[in-house]
């Protein structure tokens, strides 16, 4: 069997299908017929860019990177699982000899080969070969398309539970209200938030966010002509915690603050409503030059972590919250396309819905063959 | 004896001597006769603006808050001090009943009491009222005007060892060589650093930095036309990191930046020049409103934290340093004068050096009748 | 008003009603007229022995420390609560000034004024008086009655959150199915457990920890004549280990082990079903010296922490668990007496059962003049 | 060349010198010309009894753990060492795919390969192969000799910086001034420890200990008829306390004790001199079952830690203490002899001293043809 269709971006917005060779594994590797693949934002963005910051798509790249499917092939050091095991498939493998990797902190490693990040292809193929302890079995109640969508979530639980140590009893305050974020809001309400804040510029999305995760929404102030954007986000900064009656210590205090939007306002303004003693994790990626107010960051002695990835544990921990019931996928999964219709896949992502309106939160394509119904 | 001259900041560019009366004290409490009190920049900001930040001085204020004196009379209560004892006297009174005192992080709370931050009086004068777990005896071996540093030297022990975490054979870069830079330097190296690297703009800080506590120096290149902050910024930390063989990872890398210059450069420099997983610690207030790179934060996972005055602990530990001989704080003192000329101390902190053209580190002020050469 | 009718020991065995003075508070206490009262086990453990190792009953002192009231009077500086406010009350003053309570650690503080370990008076009484921060207020819904069980629950959640560390999608096992033990069990289901398995030697209180919080039981081998406490203690965890599935690694491991019951054999077996790299944490007392096994203290690299009292922010997580439904206490409250019989509530509670024979989890007793039916 | 002597235990109290096969390595291995090789108490320990715990010497086993030498042959991935480079070996080879190594605590990976833990030879040979990752360049200025005693150092390491997390300025105590104990007396110092107090039952380690490493030294007191081990152990405590006025808590107190004799009476006094809230290091391992004081672990709220070799980070800390001058381990090496008499090297472990008396700290082992006086 040589089949192995794969879905080439080959320059800025030229894709297109091409027979990849089934790869070979070798002892600690296995073989994972791909049967889901969601699409993220980092896909299209090397679909219309080429390029993620340093990442540039030079030679031609199989795209897609949050994968589920089946085992077709094991090597022969691999006893966890076997052929014909549904697994979520974790798409970095990184070198395990580096200082970043035996300190456990693997999604620092400097020779990572990540999936869909150039130079490495990516999972949108019918195979993908894959180091045998990064497949995770997938429990009984768990589908693929919820495997699939085990990549995001994994990114939520490591910023809100390694990062962010969101504990029971806290509160949080989310802004963007994309796949991450809301994934990070179901992640914090399983870890037994008290609240959970969504923030969004769209109606739509606090709406949803609402029905899905937070216990609030804020839509932001309008901007008034003439003032800078510090002076606006501390303006919203004021009316988002009267609103909400949020205050800078004690129990109505939000001990993290995270921002999945990239946006300098969004960034701004949390700085100002977190709580003295706070935490604040960076998950969206914008512009990358950003003003912060130097006074808050210090007065109130806030941490700001930036996060990139997932690390050990993770892959496990957003398993275990979709296995116990904890964190529910299905809401999210707004569109579904077969293999051969992985463009309009990428076109509705990229508009924010499809063509009849309807918007997405998370497109997923199906495996080579696989019918887009069969969750 | 109803005698308490003291140093009144009346107006901005305003100063007069002023008798208050004698503090009463309560059975918790100590009066000290404070021998020997240090200028620090804030004290000069209240001078020449009025106001830091939110901090407007309304009602005349005496100044000072880096003293430290002998115990002249004990509350009922106290027992680990006796009058004749001299103490470094730690400036902020905090009310112990908060979460954030509770918690171990007295510096955060809302009620303290801040010698010389508005509306509360300074230690500028023969007489100052302080809690008596506040008032810490000095070992032998200690001078009264070791006494005084031991405010800004515990600012630099919060930063470096409790927010910093720095630990024996790590590296560390400090921008900004003065009082508090420095003593962040000295702090690193008693800790056990394996590298401290000084970074300022002005030559002479960096040689003094040199023979002080920096094992490395480095002076930052020259802007060229045309180009940003950030492109500075990045240009700046390139050629750092080639001059003293930075590196992103491994035992040539940055574990902790500490910025003691409030200057934009700087911190935009320090996120390039920091070790992937590093440590991004903020002591130095300048503008506000300050851009840094999200894409360094991220990629590299840093915690960038703000760092506000100090907690329990500093003070024990910063005594503790200098009594053991791991930090020298006599190198600092440049300037002595009596209590008489205080006006002459602003000045030369203000100017940055006295009338003879010497550079001013630190400036200490001796208490009413006290000789400045009486260390 | 100077009635203040109190339940005080008088030597061992020997407990009257006196009337003390009304307590005098200052500006900074509260006057709370106490409303229901917990029986401990140390309480009837001063009854009968007198003492609690180095802590000796000389002279006659009130007994009781677990209790809720209402507000009767607050000091000038109090405003968080005012007369006729409920509020749960914490019995351990702390000194506020020693290098514990600085740090964040105020359980340690050696000059802590708990309520009934002697010299100090406890609870049982019409009114306490308490340091206002020790005055938590009751949110709509939680009882006096749960007011009272908060202070057990902070033991609970002390153990388990503070030292244990214990996080959503761990499994814990608690030897002792006491009211600290089910309230241990109760804090780990409210922070997310995957498995919470109750240990006792009784099988009516194993069936009851069952109903109430745990997911497993677990029912201790017979002892087979000859063998040691140790060899038993290892025998009794193969049997645990494959009754319930628990394994040394991986998910199916025991993150926490917890002993709430003192029992050499107890705190044994808990350390050869541990996790390898888990934590146990101690907070049962029995017999001061213990036999634990050094080989499994060291390849597994436990972490095994005593546990004392509670500290800063377990009261207020206690609450707000109990607030916000997490969990429920009336399940635990079995025996309702009256203040008039105290002795009887005493009786029960030292004999495990009523009168009636029901077993005794938590008997409270009702302050002066209040109906034991009003919760 | 085929030429690989090796130093093989068959039997109890039985070993050979015998040729095996030159180790064939991996793309990611490298071969080391074994060139010095400390004796352990573990491998005299294997000798004797032919067993640890549960580790059993069934086959015959080439013996030997503490090794440095020069790298003979790399594979085709190995970039960071060439042939001829001086290196230490780490001598356990972890799989890298399991929880705990990927969580960063390696040294508690199941399927650890350790050399001279039975079933795998030791580093007792001309030749050792080992993954690449595991061979650390040793500085200028570091021998050999230093390099094979970076395996104990580790251990010290691992003990008293990362679980014991020591800081400058902290006390300790360790008991038992064997090659660990005097190592981690070391490491202390070397991370700036207040105090260093040895403990052992030999008043000549006593003196060896206080010309090495330890600021204070303690000789126990005698036993007296009748008392049992607890109350020697308190009394021993109390006059430890006094004698060298040691405090509960402040400055005075133990923040850090260690126990690296494995003693009953040993471990019973360090709970009794711990600070409260302070730390205790379990890394001596003797009789498996061990009486402690339950009171005192809970009062004081101690955490108790096993210890078990080292993990990531252990390796590269003890080479740079090293090379940085902060160890000395020049003065613990005062046995030196040839391959062939290895024997010799075991005889003079076992009894303590060699045939002239002299007492033995380390012992080190040469390479097939390698002179015992080269370092």
């Amino acid at each position: 069997m040589s089949d192995n269709p794969s879905f080439v971006l080959k320059a800025i917005e030229e894709v297109a299908y091409e027979q990849r060779p089934i790869p070979e594994i070798s002892d600690d590797e296995v073989l994972v017929e791909v049967k889901k693949t969601g699409i993220c934002g980092s896909d299209v963005h090397y679909l219309v860019h080429g390029r993620i910051g340093d990442f540039v798509v030079v030679d031609p790249m199989v795209l897609g990177h949050e994968s589920a499917g089946v085992i077709s092939k094991v090597g022969s050091n691999v006893k966890h699982v076997k052929a014909g095991d549904r697994v979520a498939m974790e798409p970095g493998a990184t070198c395990k000899k580096c200082e970043a990797c035996k300190a456990g902190r693997y999604e620092l490693c400097p020779d990572i080969i990540f999936a869909a990040t150039p130079p490495y292809d990516g999972t949108l193929a019918r195979y993908y070969r894959l180091p045998a302890d990064l497949a995770y079995p997938l429990p009984d109640g768990v589908s693929l398309e919820d495997g699939a969508m085990m990549e995001p979530l994994s990114v939520a639980v490591h910023s809100v539970s390694t990062l962010g140590g969101f504990r029971t009893n806290q509160s949080i305050i989310v802004f963007g209200c994309g796949p991450v974020g809301l994934l990070c809001m179901a992640v914090a309400r399983a870890l037994g938030a008290k609240r959970v804040i969504g923030v969004d510029i769209v109606q739509a999305r606090l709406d949803f966010a609402k029905n899905y995760a937070a216990t609030d929404i804020y839509l932001p102030v309008k901007t008034v002509e003439g003032e800078s954007r510090p002076e606006y986000s501390r303006r919203n900064a004021e009316e988002m915690k009267k609103q909400l009656n949020i205050q800078d210590r004690g129990p109505n205090g939000i001990d993290l603050v995270l921002d999945a939007s990239g946006a300098e306002v969004s960034i701004q303004t949390g700085f100002f409503v977190a709580k003295t003693g706070g935490t604040f994790v960076q998950v969206g990626m914008g512009n990358p030059d950003v003003t912060i107010n130097l006074s808050m960051l210090m007065t109130k002695e806030l941490v700001y972590k930036g996060s990139f990835r997932y690390g050990p544990g993770s892959y496990p921990l957003a398993i275990a919250l979709v296995a116990q019931g904890k964190v529910d996928l299905k809401p999210l999964v707004t569109h579904r396309f077969a293999f051969d219709d992985a463009i309009a896949a990428f076109k509705a992502t990229r508009a924010g819905k499809s063509e009849d309106g309807k918007g997405v939160i998370k497109a997923i394509i199906s495996g080579p063959g696989v019918s887009p119904d069969a969750a």
